[in-house]
């Protein structure tokens, strides 16, 4: 292998530059020529690369977004794009790709990897924390420090003006965002995708036993898959009618920022192991790379996609626990 | 004058608390004691207050919110409410009163200075900037610093995916917190209240040219007296269908969070002026106290009540300036 | 057991606040009475404690510090001051301790339990990050983050002016926190106590090298126990003579700050599991509560006391790697 | 005037980049190529400098540094090298230039403009605040944002350890930045170079009062200009030797990070109005462009060079009066 490819796919996420700039001086120092895919899949089919060197990516690690940018491209989704793609890598004498991206962004890698034999390594580049491979998504943690962020300001009005916040974050098919924000801005109620058995009627009779007990404001973290937040909100407020209920939606300022540390060092320790595994493994690399348990795990794609993690049920519990509303029902 | 009172009233704003601690700190100093009135007008027709020492109000320079709490209270807009809270200032003892909040809270104090003769001193607290007898108001500059913080990230994931971004900050009848968003964050378009000729069909106009000249990805700032983000969302997404035209809302959070350090100076030096004028004018005070051109500037109440601020036409046209989007119209 | 005590014993660390609001949410939701002890050891020896119930520790989960003070104690070194801690415990009907601190406060706790027969839960609270029994301690990842965003302020002015800067961080005897802030910052080099081989003198010659290839601007890391930042940036300025080269001593703002999203939720596990296990154990209970590979571990805390952890050598390897100078020095 | 240039000089400041940015952007926007100089005067007379278009200054409003770097010029200090930086002007056409630098760096500019004749827009660049010639400095704010952060995090830790703590901010001559420090961090005692009658001795007997009178943690801040941090430190320890004293010194990370909303609009503001001065004096210009009481306002640099500004001693007394030192003096 003498010559690779990097490119971002699917939603951005911040993190993924310096996942961009591991790949990039992992491949160098391995004797390595790492060339720069724009927009996705995309990029592949219109032929829009070029070789990066060390200076390109210096800055990078703190930089939000994607010098690469990226894409979600519905051509590569047909044999006929991922065939066009495929040409333009052998045109160009590229011999493994790493994809930055998600679910569906490794579903096209599998893809040309079974029909054009182009080698993969996948970093799991997304905010959702949605993949089994890993114990956290590259761009998840600062996803979630910028919610955190948004609801500690918003406690702050909520304690002013003795309301109820309803704040949904992103997160359809997985409450991941939801949770850890509702654990760390200590909310008291998170209604979750996974958990359908607490939705907004009980939520709203768990705050009005609360405020029956002297507590004069809360927060409720919603997570997208389990209601629009300003539904909520209007199920909270019929059932409260004396209470303040206002909704904030946290929308797609979650994307983007600054990466934090967790994002920089997984999208540091990603980014280098994934050109190890495609120069280890070779031909033979359709590899999602992963941290689990402080440790790089390769998993094959073939078992990370189309099966989303499931989140702790653990963790579900100490919001209960430490919202502090519980002794209060029982007074 | 031995005792005075100090509430904060109307909508909340960073800053209110270094306000109050000033307040306190000044009042003692000057020999005085300071009494602290829950949820705005509300404590003083019920009775909640009490007296604050230096050491309550030690650590409140960086707190976001009031200890206070906030309140907009209906029964002080009627007489008889008003007489009630000046029986409670007078059954205490309480000589003088100063208010932190905007142009309703103002209203307010002014009629309970004319009809029972209690001395007020106002601080200007609201995220507004609206007010004609200061610079800035404590807590805008708070709100503003938020909104640029949130813009910088959607610009990221703007930049990512080749997107027009229309974000909707607060600001009914004041463009202040969209003018200073959209300079500071350098959006390309700015629709205010006070700049009704350009529309969000007029602004779908320019964002058209740009994306002809080659701009890629666009910010737009919407004070919500100009429309709101999701009906110009639409607007833009109609005018240009092949664009990716996205909207976020930011609400609630613009109101909360550490005040910055010009909240934290202004919230100081409007505190302890406040002080210094109900002492120095004695019964004759009901005055405002802003900073005007860094120079504290005590105003009739009855001059700076129901006559909002203009926004500076120079720096709407800087927006413009800086955009980089005229060029290229005449390309 | 009916009544549990917590106390922060040792330097202090941002997350401290969480921890004890997690405790005495956890104990009340048992049904215990939850104590709060000042100032570490001592305020067990001086009897300076009190209940806490749900409302005092509301708002704790975003504040920095710890509202129960903490201090290092010589008296509880002896054998009498233990005894009279022991006794105050009695007295207060205390069945069970929740310490919050380091190696050192670990040390104590072990011996009041041996000698008096207290149950002990310690809860992992010192940035250091250098204990065997967890994945990370509460406040490493505040810290590590403040000390990476000056790094990243670092990093401007280093670039603005051509220059290498030496920023010293804190850890004297482990390195964790030099080379999270390394690998998260970008640095070109990182001197640890973990790694003598790499001195001062071996790092000017690296960054010589970096130079001739034209690198204009760098940073080194240095962990306090590796090195005076002042010497190392001597050795490497004789060194490097025309180099410009600056120093700056990250020191005890590391400590402080608002807790960051990592350093909540450890905070908030732990305390919970604290409660839990002083429950299940009872009498038998002297352990250490840590995270690791993202489960909650029990440990005994005579298999934590006085043996620190060994940081990640492939880490330490990554800094190397992505820090682009190794392909310049083969150049 | 059809070609003019920018460059960046003395120390970098945060805001130098959205004032690169302004400056183009009105360039183009004026009908003018503007050439960006790398490296202050070095960069002209080594004939470093190329043209920049809209899209080079993208993505600068929120960037801390500057794209063209800086640097002091030993060469430009004699005639000789500013012959030849004036022959670089002419050689590439270029009829004005817009130094964004400080006071030595305007002596310089003098100099070139009365020899040579080039017209010379000058905007504040500078972290010290120490221009008369404009209420504020691009990158002060930011410095002093960066200072109280720290001080924030400080405090944590002084409140957890009953400390007190020295923290040395920079400032040689001028105080500016150590005053509106301690003013927005609360906090106690603030040493300026223009308040030579407190100095550490009087600072300690202030410390000591106020133990005296129950308050255990407190921060003091020194200007670098009113002495070093370590030796204020030991001089108030050995004064209170049962009191824990700590130091800490803020450095060079004043000097970086993404510029705050005041330094983006005030290099915006200012950047602007230097390509219009240009423009509108042609060969008469030589002036600073500065905000003085929210208007932009042109002093001939010869009347701003070797004038340093006056802090406020009003800002001054107000430390003192929020300290909440003085009643307790008094009890």
């Amino acid at each position: 292998m003498k010559r690779i490819g990097v490119l971002c796919s699917g939603g951005d996420a911040p993190g993924m530059n310096p996942n961009v700039r591991a790949v990039v001086r992992a491949g160098i120092e391995a004797g390595l020529e790492v060339w720069g895919i724009e927009r996705g899949y995309s990029g592949l089919i219109k032929g829009a690369l070029a070789p990066l060197g060390s200076h390109d990516v210096s800055g990078l690690i703190n930089r939000g977004g994607t010098i690469l940018r990226t894409a979600r491209c519905a051509e590569f989704m047909h044999a006929e794009g991922r065939a066009q793609a495929a040409a333009t890598l052998r045109a160009r004498g590229i011999d493994g790709l790493v994809v930055c991206g998600g679910d569906g962004s490794f579903t096209g890698a599998q893809l040309i990897y079974r029909e054009h034999g182009i080698p993969i390594a996948g970093t799991p580049g997304t905010i959702d924390d949605d993949l089994c491979g890993t114990d956290h998504t590259i761009g998840f943690h600062t996803a979630v420090t910028t919610a955190v962020e948004a609801c500690d300001k918003i406690r702050d009005t909520a304690d002013d003006h003795d309301r109820i916040f309803v704040v949904e974050v992103m997160g359809r098919r997985c409450g991941a965002i939801a949770l850890e924000t509702a654990l760390a801005a200590g909310a008291e109620v998170v209604l979750l995708p996974e958990r359908p058995g607490l939705g907004p009627r009980e939520c709203a009779q768990r705050l009005r036993h609360a405020r029956e007990q002297g507590k004069t404001s809360m927060l409720v973290i919603v997570a997208e898959g389990a209601g629009k937040g300003e539904a909520v909100t209007k199920v909270i407020a019929d059932a409260l009618p004396d209470a303040e209920v206002r909704c904030s939606v946290l929308g797609y300022m979650l994307r983007g920022g600054v990466p934090t540390v967790n994002d920089r060092i997984l999208a540091t320790v990603t980014g280098v192991d994934a050109v190890h595994a495609l120069l280890e493994r070779g031909a033979g690399c359709c590899h999602h790379i992963g941290v689990i348990a402080n440790r790089v795990v390769r998993t094959p794609l073939s078992e990370v996609v189309g099966r989303p993690k499931i989140i702790e049920a653990d963790l579900v519990a100490l919001v209960d626990v430490t919202a502090g509303l519980r002794p209060w029902q029982s007074g």
